[in-house]
Parts: structure tokens; sequence; C-alpha cells
């Protein structure tokens, strides 16, 4: 049988919903929390964190997942596996993600840990710092990995953050290994600096064993991977290294690197940053809905830049308005 | 012994958490909704409305829990009582209204239906349709009711939506005779036109046996309360009714009804309606801190009108900004 293209755009990533208040630099100091950064913590951290912040919006998040929302308001075919448990935050996490036009189908764990929560603390500047229990998206296993679907799939999306939880890890490699063997793409996003920092040797690997055709990353994420201040010593290293990456880098835009060459691409002016959680999922959303429709690099560049701006101008990590009008609107889309 | 008090304010009403997704109008028409209004909907329609809206995002509300949040927000001693379920959405509400600096002891059902959930259409012009599972919520017992607390509260604010459930009748008129008993105020907001044309004579009755010391009403309320379309007709009728009442007419501001005559306040002006969920609630908040605070008519409805018009701003009907702070830039309060 020949292999259809369904979907273009699936991802992989922890099925997460997101705790959302706004708080004082000082909160942070206090609870030895890394400002900007995705900690991992545990069930009593996560009681004691909850306890101590301020009154909170919830909504469904997770980084990949926030990617293929954002990839389905542009239009194209998005699929999303992770793994949530059957409660009430695991069925807020399915209603969402189906209710944004995604097929989701991984069957939510009956036992086990809760739903993963990431509370999120919002300073006055619009950062987010990130407290993450993982709990049922620990096990997203291989048996989860459908492959009928992966194969169906133009480009699968993985996060650096499943490298976390060991039996994602699995799964991770099996669904690259389906894609290349069905002739598709993989990319990854390199996810958090920290997260770098616990597995450079491992991201490496992958990315010199050809396991990834396509990073995402930032410029905190590339120094932290190539352990250098220097961005351009990191762009040279990367470029060895993968072959094709887009670095993003706040309201500078991102760099698009290719096999030929590398182009700078502008952000979108913001009047006033809320909140950038989501700034980086949105991103890659933009752009891999560009690369999906066949789009050159800067234009998927621009598109990635108009989701992230309008992800960060209200709380929370999935958009608020239609991805589509905006394109049409900013002229990147018919 | 002497009785003191110790809350400015204490509310009784429906603890309910809201689940909003932006809509279309033709959403409303296809389900049968009422642009604006309020609809009680049992556990079936719940999950059919569920089913088929939008990805939406999870925040605590409830109208006299929403006013009591933004009386705390303004720096005045507040307390609420209302029923939750021992669940998820349950430990969600708790913990959002005490983080805001609310007394809040009720304890939660062990058993019977989960907590209140309202899901909340937003139009694209800000218009909110709310369809209420009130759940747990119709638990609320006179059993509930601390009488303590009732007498030590200076102002015990009830809401409408409160007749509907019949066990938080009886409630209602217990803490209503404790709070009068121990020489206290007892406000009553009319919550919804929908709700005022269900109980009008008990309302009318409500207040003409002085069980109610004062009002809160939109036009619509006091249009549905009197069967009139002629605003001066309803006023003149809920003069003689009630010993003083507030009637807000969105961006004309509101109308002061005392024994002293009446005075118009003007509104604060809104650069973008984002969501009117909360207007009300948060105008009777600002009324209710200024009314703590010993200030006058107007400065009372001024204090309303730049709470509601913080709340229209955003999505959900929590204040998103410190009150205190916008009402010191606003010369409001020092």
């Amino acid at each position: 049988m020949i292999s259809v293209v369904r979907y273009d755009v699936l991802g992989i990533g922890n099925a997460i919903v997101d705790v959302i208040a706004r708080t004082e630099e000082d909160f942070l100091l206090k609870h030895g929390m890394y400002k900007g950064a995705m900690a991992l913590i545990d069930a009593p951290r996560a009681e004691a964190i909850y306890e101590a912040m301020g009154p909170a919006i919830e909504t469904s998040g997770g980084s990949a997942a926030n990617t293929i929302v954002g990839v389905a308001g542009l239009g194209v075919r998005a699929a999303f596996i992770g793994k949530v448990k059957d409660d009430e935050l695991g069925r807020t996490f399915a209603h969402d993600i189906r209710a944004a036009g995604v097929a989701y189908m991984t069957p939510p764990a009956a036992n086990g840990a809760p739903t993963a929560r990431c509370y999120i603390l919002v300073t006055p500047d619009g950062e987010r710092t990130m407290n993450t229990y993982l709990g049922a998206a620990q096990d997203l296993h291989p048996n989860d990995i459908d492959a009928d679907m992966i194969a169906a799939s133009a480009i699968t999306y993985l996060e650096g953050y499943l490298w976390d939880p060991k039996n994602a890890k699995e799964a991770f490699l099996k669904a690259a290994k389906i894609a290349h063997e069905a002739g598709r793409k993989v990319a990854l996003t390199l996810s958090d600096a920290f997260c770098v920092d616990r597995w450079r040797p491992e991201f490496l690997h992958l990315m010199r064993s050809g396991t990834i055709d396509l990073i995402f990353a930032n410029e905190a994420e590339v120094h932290s991977l190539y352990e250098t201040a220097d961005f351009d010593t990191a762009i040279a290293a990367l470029r060895t290294d993968v072959a094709a990456a887009v670095v993003t880098r706040s309201e500078q835009g991102c760099l698009v690197l290719g096999a030929d060459g590398s182009e700078a691409v502008p952000a979108f002016p913001v009047e006033r940053v809320v909140d950038t959680t989501g700034a980086g999922d949105l991103f890659a959303a933009g752009f891999l809905a560009g690369l999906a429709r066949g789009a050159d690099d800067r234009a998927c560049g621009r598109l990635g830049a108009l989701a992230a701006a309008e992800v960060i101008q209200h709380l929370g990590a999935r958009p608020e308005t239609s991805l589509q009008d905006l394109a049409r609107e900013n002229g990147l889309m018919e």
C-alpha cells in the first residue's frame, strides 16, 4: 500500500494543564525559582507552591501541545500524542486540544499519578517562571506511539522536555524511527536552557546521528548546548550538527539556518508583553505551519513571529484570536 | 459579650468555577441560548455544551464570590460562604478565594454532585452568555451559615441566584435574620433579568418586608422586576420598595438611590471591552468597599465603575491587576 500524508504536523509532548498566577519578583526569590526557567517538581513541592501562589487561571498547556494547537489554528492538519490521566484536568486537556481541531487519540491512564500541571508565575515584566509536576505525563510509553499516525504525518515534532520522563524517551526514539522509515521529517525543540543542561550529550547525539532534521531553539538554549557565551560560535557549531535550525531571539526576531546559508527574519512589534508563556511554542507553530504550506524561510519565520506576538499579549499559552485571520490581515496567508 | 465587626463585607453565593470560551453569535442560536443571560442547566446539557464549545480557560467565579474577591482586593476585610465539593474544581475555588485574602471556611461536601461550573460563551462584542450547572452549590444548607461570622460582618451581601437552589433559600433567610439581629446591614444583587422573572414576587417581598437594606441591579433587572419598559417608572417603584439601591447602566454609569434623593455617577471609559463577565459583580465590589470605607455615594459609585472597568478588559470575572493600586492612581483611595 502507498502511505498517504494525513497530518501535516504531529506533535509529541508532555500533556500539561497550566495554572497561571501573576506574582512579584520576590516570590521567585523566596521560593528558590530561576526566573524564566522550567523546573521539575515533585508532589509535595507542587502542593507548597500552589498553597503559596495567588489566585490562578487554568488553561491547557504543554509545549508541543501549544505548538500543535497553533498549527491547527493556521489551518494545517495537526495531531498530538501525549499522556493524561482520566481525571478532571485530563478531560479538560483533551477537550481543549480536540476543540482546537487537533486529532488526539492517546488513551488516558486509568490509574497512577494525576494529570500533569505546571504552576506558572508571571512577573510584572511579562516573564514566566514554570514549575512542572509531570504526573501522568511520566507514563507516556512507546505503546502510545501510534505508528500509522506517525507514518502519515509529514513532520513529527518533539519537545526536549520529553527527555525528562524516562519512558517518554523511548517513545520519542520510536517515533523518530517510524517517521524516517516512512520518509518523513523529524523536528525537535530544545525546550529550555536547563533542560539542555540536563541532557546535552544526548541532544547532541540526536542531532549528529541524523535522528533530528530540524532544531528549534532560543539563544539561551544554543548557548547552553555549546557551553559558550558567544552567539556566533554557538551558531557555527549548530550549523555543522544539524541539517536545519531556527534560533529565536525575542524582539530581535529569528535566524533561519539551512543548507543554503542563513536568513535573519524580524519579529512583529508588540505594544505590551503581558505573559511570555508559549512564545517559543507559538513561534514553532507558525514556522511549522509555513513549512507545511510550502512557504520560504522568511515567510515561515514571519508566520512564527506573528503567532508568538499574539500569544504574549494575553495570559496563557494558547491563542485567543484566530491565527488564520491574523495571518491573512498581515498578508502572510491567502 | 459585645459583638465586634471583624469583616466589612461577607458574601454568600453559589461557589462556581467558570469555563470560558470565545464563540460566534451563531453558536448561541444553534444551542438555544439567550445572549447575555444566565441559564441553569442539568448534567447532560452541561456535557453537551462543553463537548460543542471551543478551547476554554478555567477560572474561579460565582457572582457574590467575584464581588467578595474584589472587595478584598480593595483592602477591605472580606469573607465568603458557599458550597463546593471536595474535588479538583472545589479545591481550585477554595485556593483562589483564599489566595485573594478572603476568609472562606465553608466545609466542602464529601459526597454528592461535583463542584458547580458555569460554561461562559463570550461573543466578539464582549458580551457573555452563561450556562450554570449548580452541582454542589445546590447543597448550601442553613447549617453552613456561620452565625458568628455573619454577626461579625458589617454588611452581608447575597446574590439573587441563591434563590434557585432550594436549600440555599433557607440559608439566605437565616443569614439575613442573624445580620439584622446583630444590627448589621443586608444587601442583595438581583443577579439576572431571568432570575428576577423566576422569583419576582419573592424578591419584592424580601424588599418590602425590610429583609434587604440595599439592592444592586442593572437596567434589565429593574425592568423585569416591575414588568415595565419605562426606566423612570421602574426607578420610582424601586425607591418606594427599598431603603437604598444602586442601578448600573453599563457605559452610562450608575444611579444611586437613597433617602436623600438620587445621584447619577459616570462610568470609566474603556478602550476595548474584551469580556463583560463579572462587570456587575465588580461594580458591587467597588461600591461595597467604598461603603466599608465610609465614602459618599459618588465615591462609592466611582469605585464600583473603576473595578468594573478593570474586569471587562480581560477574560474572566476576577481582577488581574491590583484594584487598590488602580484606585490610588485614580485618586479614589489614599
